[in-house]
């Protein structure tokens, strides 16, 4: 390993590459991982000496609050390679808001907007050779941060750590989506933490997921856990519902994720003359509009999948199967945005940012 | 260290011990650790070897699964040391069976009884020295699991760590207890997690809390997340209410846990000749009660607290000072409960078990 120093970010490189080992053309998605990682720890009230180092394992003591309190939260973004071997990011302002966002509702210490962006930034650039050109290719980027301070008592961490690591992803298909409208279990409460990309929110949904998978089903949609008659988001996804023509997703809240897909895609739609309403949508609506004919599509909108085509719903017990159409409004905004995302289509929204 | 083998725990013995250096006499809650801990893998679908080791820090790799989705379970217990220097736990069976049921919400596998019982008691009589005597003194037992699998990808993990830690204690005077009526920010969900002892319900109430903190109030009584006019539970704590002579608390439900001390004070209660019931408290019965003057008592009840008395609530802006009175509730149970844990008074519950 050699030490550099470059602006105020560490930089230890590893000694040598994992890259030939990787089978770029075969990648399960979120398992591979790069050279390196930034870190930087949250100490004494102030963030510390950030650095760029080797990705490997790293020692916590078992009473880490993160194990027994859930503090932690984290970030999903993407890189992409264009054929001119630029290295662009989509939108990062929206992760790097919402990271904060998230943070303040987690107690935990925000991270400054400099040390965010140049983290990234330098940490793409060491690692750029992993990234691939060609659409479908992409560096999934996960920003994180785990309370590491000690003891097992139910109060915020005094210390934090503070990760970004890099796993390349190609474009996958998701197979055939059937989901599930939640009538029991649910995501979110009022007032809770729906809202924030924290941990605990994904582990609580594993259950009836499974649940629901062994009923052939792939995903849950979840419903307002008061009442379950309003369509909210699904397991990582927010959620589109295309009925008589007009594109409908439910407003943001406490209890829904404000997904950078979810919003890009609104405006997409926008421009591209689609009419599009923000609006709480009934699972009662959906049903009838199933029934009668005027449901066009569903659709989840997410960074890891961009946007995932759903083929049926089950409520109550009674299975709903979309009708298979030429041509979808999923898959014209998909093919739209992976085109500004990949710098192949000219980006008139200002949304791509190079690094 | 040593290596020896007894029954099918692999016991790897520390080489030297810190006990000389920690001060019984005062002791900060969850702060200090014996010289072991208990640790069993799952993998490939099964529990691994167990083994009793040194405490030490252990590596994760930065994508373990417990960093970015939250897969982490908990219990609380206590063990003590009567003057024959017997060792002896509280109902352990009641926390070993809700480890379990939280397992089985947050899609981890479930503790063999054997393997959770005979490794605490193995522990407990390896670190027996750090267990002291005298009412008030006693060995915090932590069992907790976590998703030790890696990847980058909201999916339950394959691999989980299962550890059991300890952290003498000794009893505290937690102040004067005042405490804030949550009128907008919840803990739990119909159909959530509120019933599992999961880490993300801990971490989810840390930010509303520092907020009640700053306005003077040590803790935060939750209501329901859909219509706030239900009293629910306290930070770790259930929440009992003593109006008209009669002590209230809410049933345990999907939103509330199911505490093992809750359990305990209702039958010790019962058996003193108070008049329990347990049902919905509402936010407008125990306001009515405080103007009125029938509000006798609030107090918290917690395995780490024991019990807590409450000095005054607020709502809507409001503060209500509750009455000083000379003889409480609330003393006398936690007076039966402590003398029956530390085994100063006859247990003919058949809560006690000595290891």
């Amino acid at each position: 390993m050699s030490t550099t120093q470059t602006t105020q970010i560490e930089i230890i490189k590893a000694a040598t590459t994992k890259i030939n080992d990787v089978d770029f053309g075969n990648l399960s998605f979120g398992s591979v991982f790069t050279d390196h990682l930034f870190e930087c720890d949250f100490k004494n009230g102030e963030w510390q000496q950030p650095v760029i180092k080797p990705y490997a394992p790293f020692l916590l003591d078992p009473s880490t609050r993160v194990f027994h309190y859930g503090q932690a939260i984290f970030e999903g973004m993407k890189a992409y390679k264009n054929e001119a071997d630029e290295i662009w990011l989509f939108r990062p302002d929206e992760n790097f808001n919402r990271f904060n966002k998230s943070a303040v509702r987690m107690a935990m210490p925000e991270v400054p907007e400099e040390l965010f962006m140049s983290g990234l930034r330098q940490l793409l650039q060491l690692d750029e050779a992993w990234i691939k050109k060609g659409k479908g290719n992409a560096m999934y980027i996960r920003p994180f941060m785990i309370a590491n301070g000690t003891g097992v008592i139910a109060n915020p961490s005094d210390d934090y750590k503070f990760m970004i690591i890099l796993s390349p992803v190609t474009s996958y298909y998701a197979g055939d989506v059937k989901v599930l409208i939640a009538e029991h279990y649910s995501r979110a409460a009022n007032g809770g933490i729906g809202a924030a990309k924290a941990a605990g929110n994904y582990g609580a949904q594993f259950y009836p997921t499974t649940l629901a998978n062994k009923q052939g089903f792939q995903q849950v949609i979840w419903t307002d856990d008061a009442t379950h008659t309003k369509l909210e988001e699904a397991g990582t996804m927010n959620v589109f519902f295309r009925i008589n023509n007009t594109l409908l997703t439910a407003p943001v809240s406490e209890r829904i994720l404000d997904g950078v897909t979810r919003k890009t895609l609104i405006e997409l739609a926008k421009s591209e003359g689609i009419n599009v309403e923000v609006r709480s949508v009934l699972v009662d609506e959906l049903v009838a509009a199933a029934k009668d004919g005027t449901l066009q599509e569903i659709f989840g909108a997410g960074t890891a999948a961009v946007v995932s085509p759903i083929s049926g719903f089950s409520y109550k017990d009674e299975y709903f199967e979309l009708p298979k159409l030429e041509s979808t409004v999923a898959n014209q905004l998909k093919e739209k945005l992976t085109n500004i995302q990949n710098k192949l289509e000219e980006d008139t929204f200002g949304w791509t940012v190079k690094i």
